[in-house]
């Protein structure tokens, strides 16, 4: 008898940065930052299978997606002028690239520090 | 007149890490993994304002916890007898560390690679 065992893949990939010198109307502006997330998800065809995210007051924003392939995170620091992004996705090693540049290309920051940008090996 | 706005500490902390060789019952008890996460986070003083998790097929767990302090994300893998557990704290620097022992106490891994492990310098 042969049983098939669902098996992530040995190597993922996790990116964590914190973008700066987004312009500030962009950066207070909850939905569009939602909006940019959902569908560079979307475009990497990620499966969004939820989706929480909270307005801070007076101002940062929280949106977080659980995914089939791991998870993204978005926080707003507006009083910073900066943005944290990370996203972590054990669907194969590279995976997270795609999104993180459509992601940047939206954003337009002036400057990406990055906290982890590798592989992440499982097994 | 003086007027007051919410700041972010311009420090954080970022622990992200893959756990490996946990005892297998514990890592397939999704319900016991929740629990772990959630004291530890309340030892610590986190405030958790959204929390979404998702039982995967045959197996692996995922759980989110949105917080005021940022968020905070487990993944199982008992594939591989492994775990990521990843903690990212807008509160200061050094913030996680409490946390993630925490965790690990209760865990016991054979071995821990540390995806990421330092401050976040927002401003």
């Amino acid at each position: 008898m042969t049983q098939i065992y669902h098996q992530s893949p040995p190597v993922g990939q996790e990116i964590s940065c914190v973008m700066k010198g987004i312009e500030s109307s962009l950066l207070k502006n909850n939905s569009q930052l939602k909006k940019i997330l959902l569908k560079a998800l979307k475009e990497c065809n990620f499966k969004i299978l939820k989706l929480v995210s909270h307005n801070f007051t007076p101002h940062g924003f929280t949106i977080m997606a659980l995914l089939s392939e791991s998870h993204a995170a978005i926080h707003s620091y507006p009083e910073y002028s900066a943005l944290y992004f990370s996203l972590y996705s054990c669907r194969g090693p590279k995976d997270a690239e795609k999104t993180f540049k459509i992601i940047k290309k939206k954003l337009n920051p002036k400057k990406i520090i990055f906290l982890k940008n590798d592989s992440v090996l499982l097994k």
